[in-house]
């Protein structure tokens, strides 16, 4: 523990780093995967399985509690740590992506964005000072500048307008969080796909000597070597001794290549999104519980696993359950998908300190590229 | 444990009676709360916590589990027990009162019911005997007869003609189910709301001497003193020595009212589909999490209680995961309820071997009357 927020870096393998982020709410293992939990809850989990899981950190979206419960109210009740039970690390993100892909009448202007509830139609607005002001009232220990996060393709012009605008809000950010020691504001990168871009947005955010900094705007429908290479712009501009988070992201296997080029922290609906849909990510590969080949298969996701969800039930079972609409399919692989994730980091962060990262996520692709074991 | 299907009568208070049926897959104390499994999951629920929360035995619904996963696939997946790794008691109920709600193009003859499944259109013919053969394929240890239940109000005449079928049927289920020691088959009292219809249905079956006695066909639309009145009628005609079951029933106060009056065994779905509603069963009576005065309540539903989901989480908590319709309100609220429905029974199985049945009946009403605690 610590009173103030500080990264170590522990070990480097190439590009790819083990460090540890520490605050006074706990440490957090770099590579780190951040379950999200949306609206105070991880969907389908008790957070006590989340921790178990080995999660560190969860990530909290501000426009959702925003809404519901609201700010204020949150703050009254303690903040989101007392409120969802979760009393360690918590990143939040700044609600512009989720205003810009969930709210109606949206309306950007230099002061800030304007919108409406999608909840009950109220209108907000929300400028860089305000979301700064939410996510100290949710009591976040990792709190995002609010920025314009543009999905891609698009033209040149509109992502650089975007990126000029998100550093203009990163230092009324900076400013409005101002000196708190045990926490931290992360500035983000922007610049779509266009290396120069990220390039400068990167050495403009480094400037503000910020306490960490993230990667936005990937994984908005960018092939995954677009995705790459914006990384190996972007990393080598940014501090070495701060952390460096992508946002939003992703698979697996972007996780590997992510980690390769220098990030140390993740976030991502996949595990939890694609566990209420009937998929599971296993070391054999993602797996489709509804297809017929699981419906008399005895056998679980993964006997080597130590998650009990993984270990315990039966693919003939949990093929009923998703085939039924039945909740217990969607907790049992949630908690299967963060089981993975997580073991997978755990699997990254043990290669990284023994030298062995290349090699080991080769040896990870080879598995899932093998593929599911042979039905019976 | 027992190799065979036993029951004992361990104390007696007025009508109310403290037993204990014991199988080889484990002993269930009565008065007995079995929680709905329908489709092989408790909803909402991982099984290891309805068995913590101490539940002896639950129940599964035939029509559901014999249109999916289907009753010949259950039995090469090693039974329901195995399926859904509930090594302890089940109880089916023998389908045929959910043919009646659920399923398509009924019809009922004295062979048995004919019906188009609800999940894919199939046609299925159901007897007396296959009904008996799926729960042996389910490997079901407490078996029900195929009966015929019909809404109330309804014609004596109707009444009367379904109640007689029901006998005939007990009978073939009876020659159906045959010799098996560690298992039994139940007959059902019908008669709607006549009391001589009831008691010549109860001596009937008596005189089958089977293993247990469910009544049938109340809490089906008729005032709670029509079906005391039933059981009134019903249960002194039952044999002393085996375990009478009231089906599908009900409230905490039905409960109450039940036992005093002389039965062992309940199942019923309000604990688990009010806890998907956003309401909760406590000992200050039924709270509806919706309301806006738990909006900033600190408080948990009961402090008292020994359930997490009761003890731990704020009811602004529990209001914002419902009001977000997110799954951990169902989780969280299903749990409380069947740990209360469980404390209930427990409660009332002391009350009765410390003969103070009645008493505590009433101080258990009058926590109910007295309501939630103030709003703060």
């Amino acid at each position: 523990m610590s009173e103030n927020f500080t990264f170590n870096l522990l070990a480097r393998d190439g590009a790819a780093r083990r460090g540890e982020i520490t605050m006074p709410r706990g440490t957090v293992r770099t590579p780190a995967f951040m379950p999200v939990g949306t609206a105070g809850t991880v969907k389908a989990m008790y957070l006590d399985q989340v921790r178990e899981l080995g999660s560190d950190i969860i990530l909290g979206n501000t426009y959702h509690l925003m809404l519901r419960p609201g700010a204020e109210r949150m703050a009254r009740l303690g903040g989101l740590h007392e409120f969802a039970r979760w009393p360690h690390p918590i990143l939040t993100d700044s609600g512009g992506f989720q205003v810009m892909s969930l709210a109606d009448l949206r309306k950007i202007t230099e002061k800030g964005v304007t919108f409406r509830s999608h909840v009950d139609g109220q209108v907000f607005e929300m400028s860089p000072e305000r979301s700064i002001e939410i996510q100290g009232l949710l009591d976040s220990d990792i709190q995002m500048q609010l920025d314009e996060c543009i999905a891609l393709p698009a033209e040149r012009s509109e992502i650089e307008r975007a990126m000029e605008l998100s550093l203009r809000w990163a230092e009324r950010c900076k400013t409005a969080f101002g000196d708190q020691p045990g926490k931290a504001m992360f500035g983000i990168v922007q610049g779509g796909d266009d290396v120069k871009l990220r390039e400068r947005s990167a050495q403009a955010l480094k400037a503000l000597d910020l306490k960490g900094y993230a990667v936005g705007g990937l994984a908005v429908g960018e092939p995954q070597d677009v995705m790459f290479e914006m990384l190996e712009a972007t990393c080598p501009q940014l501090p070495e001794e701060k952390p460096r988070y992508l946002m939003g992201v992703g698979t697996p296997d972007d996780i590997l290549g992510a980690v390769a080029r220098g990030i140390d922290m993740f976030d991502c609906v996949m595990p939890t999104r694609a566990g209420r849909h009937g998929l599971a990510y296993t070391r054999h590969g993602k797996i489709n519980l509804k297809n017929a080949r699981h419906a008399e298969d005895p056998r679980p996701l993964d006997e080597e696993s130590n998650c009990p969800a993984s270990r315990d039930y039966s693919r003939a079972y949990l093929h009923h359950l998703v085939r039924s609409n039945e909740a217990l399919g969607g907790m049992l692989l949630t908690w299967n998908n963060l089981a993975y994730y997580q073991s997978l980091m755990a699997d990254i962060r043990s290669a990284i300190e023994q030298g062995r990262f290349t090699e080991r996520a080769a040896e990870i692709r080879a598995a899932w590229a093998r593929g599911d074991i042979p039905p019976r």
